[in-house]
C-alpha cells in the first residue's frame, strides 16, 4: 500500500508527491531537515526538533514555513494516516522555487515543506542486542556541520564506504580525532568509567538531539561526562562505546574497523543507558 | 512565455517539470551538474562538459544516464525549442529515487536527468567593460571540490554574502590563500606579467573548463603561467585580475573587498584574453 506523504499543505499518495526541478533544494541542496522518531504511534522529543529546525533555518536565512504547532499537527496527521506505530517522520524545508541563481536576496521565495514517514523497528531493536560495527573514514564534509543541511553528499559517501566494508555506520575522522558518525553522535566510556564525547557548541559537529538527551541522562545518573575530542585508537581501546541518533536512541558499538572492542559484546553501561533513555522517551511522548 | 525544459526523456513546459520528493538529489544533494554556454545558438566546449560530467558521476558511483551524443542532442533540442541565441543550458544528474537511506548499494537506481535553459547576455557583456567587484569569505565547502556536486549550500552562502556586500562574486579563502570563486576560477597577473593560478589536479578546487581553456590560450600566447597558490593580499596588489566561468568566459576583477586593483579599470591583458577566448569559442561551436 502506498504511503501518504506531505507536500506544502497537501497530503498525497507518495507517487504523486513532487517538487519543481527549480526547487533550490534540488539544484543547490539549499535546505535543512529533521528526523523525528515515532514510538507507540507518538512523537519523541517533538519540541526540540522544531527548535533545531528553526535554528538551522535561521542560520541560512530561510523563514519557518509553518509554526511549531502546525508542523507537529502535520507530523501527527502523517503518523495517523500511515498508521505508524514505530518508525520516523522525516521533514525538510527548502528555500523554495526560483530561476537558478546562487544568491537569494530579494527573491521573496516561499519555502517548500515536504514530509514522509518510514516504518522501522525502534524498540526492541535486534541490533541493540548484538551491537553494531563501524568503519572509519575521513571527514570530508563542509565546515558548518551545526546546520542540519540536506547537502549530504559527504555523508552519503561515508555511509556507502561503511556499507561496503560491512559496517553499520561510518565514524568520521578529522585531524586524527573522531568528529561524529555519518548520521549519529559517537560516545565512549573509558577505564575510569568516564563518558567521553566531543564538545558541542561549535561548527564542527551537529548539535545532536539524542546526544543532548544522552548527556542529560548521564548527568542524572551520576555518570561523569568529559567533553573532549578522542581518537580512533581511544575508541578501539574504550571500555564501552555507542552511538546515538534519533531513531536508534543508543546503539552499542562492538567493532571498529574490524577490531572488537573488548569482548565484542555490548557493554552493560551502554545497555542500561539505552533502557533508561527509551523509557524516558516513552514517558514524554507527544 | 514558459520555457520548455527536460525531465528524463520528456520535453515539458517548466510549470509541469517536477521530480519526486524522494529523489536523492532532493533529500541528499546526491547528484552533479554542468552548465554549458550557448553562443550564437550553439554550444561552447560541449564535449568537455560531457567528459567532466562523466568524471563527476564516476567519482560518486552514478552511471551516465545517456551517452555523450544523446546528452548533446537533448541540449540542442532545448536550445532550439526555447530559441536561445545567448545563454546557457544547465543539466544535472542525480542518483534517482528511492526510500531514504544514506547508502545506495544494491538499490539499482535509475538516475534522474533534468535540464533547462537560461537566456543571458554572453557577448557583449556590459560587465566586462567596467569589470566586477569581488568580496572575500572563508571557504567552508567540503573537501571534494573536484566533484561538481549539486550540494552547493556553501556556495549559496558565499554568493549571498558577496551580494550583500554589493559584490558580483565571492572569493573564497582557505589557510590564507584564494581557492576559487563561488562559481568561478580566479586568476591574477603579477608585476612580472606572469599569470598566477592555483594548481589544479587535487580535490581543493574544481577542474574549471574555462580555467583550462584559459590556460591553453595563455600558453598559445606566450604568457608565462605560474601554478601556485596566492593570497588575498597578492590579489589586491596584482597588476590585473580576472575570473573565469563558463558563461562569463573571462571577467575582469577591478575591486576586491572594496579596494580597487590599480586604477580600478579592467586590465589590457585581461581584455585581450577575453576577446581571444570568446573568438576561439566562436570558432569551435557545436
Amino acid at each position: 500500500m502506498s504511503r501518504i506523504v506531505y507536500v506544502n499543505g497537501n497530503f498525497l499518495p507518495e507517487e504523486q508527491a513532487s517538487v519543481s526541478i527549480f526547487d533550490r533544494g534540488y539544484v543547490f541542496g539549499d535546505g535543512v531537515y529533521e528526523v523525528a522518531t515515532v514510538l507507540d504511534g507518538k512523537l519523541v522529543d517533538s519540541l526540540r526538533h522544531k527548535w533545531r529546525l528553526e535554528n538551522s533555518l535561521q542560520q541560512i536565512g530561510i523563514p519557518m514555513p509553518l509554526s511549531w504547532t502546525q508542523i507537529e499537527e502535520m507530523e501527527r496527521e502523517l503518523v495517523r494516516l500511515n498508521n505508524i506505530d514505530q518508525g520516523l517522520v522525516y521533514f525538510q524545508v527548502t528555500r523554495g522555487q526560483a530561476d537558478r541563481h546562487f544568491h537569494y536576496e530579494g527573491l521573496n521565495l516561499t519555502p517548500t515543506l515536504t514530509a514522509f514517514t518510514q516504518e522501522m523497528e525502534v524498540d526492541p531493536d535486534p541490533r541493540a542486542e548484538t551491537g553494531v560495527s563501524v568503519a572509519s573514514c575521513p571527514d570530508i564534509r563542509w565546515h558548518r556541520r551545526d546546520i542540519k543541511s540536506i547537502a549530504l553528499l559527504g555523508q552519503v559517501i561515508a555511509k556507502q564506504t561503511a556499507k561496503e566494508a560491512g559496517a553499520y555506520e561510518a565514524v568520521m575522522l578529522e585531524d586524527g580525532y573522531v568528529t561524529e558518525g555519518a548520521s549519529s553522535s559517537i560516545f565512549m566510556i573509558n577505564e575510569r568509567s568516564q563518558l567521553l564525547v566531543r564538545p558541542g557548541g561549535g561548527t564542527d559537529i551537529l548539535p545532536g538531539l539524542t546526544r543532548l538527551a544522552m548527556l542529560e541522562l548521564a548527568e542524572k545518573n551520576q555518570i561523569e561526562i568529559v567533553e573532549r575530542r578522542f581518537s580512533l585508537e581511544e575508541l578501539i581501546d574504550s571500555k564501552e562505546a555507542f552511538l546515538t541518533s534519533a531513531t536508534t536512541f543508543i546503539m552499542p558499538i562492538t567493532t571498529v574497523d574490524g577490531v572488537h572492542i573488548r569482548d565484542g559484546k555490548p557493554g552493560p553501561i551502554t545497555l542500561k543507558l539505552r533502557r533508561l533513555l527509551i523509557s524516558k522517551a516513552r514517558d514524554n511522548l507527544n
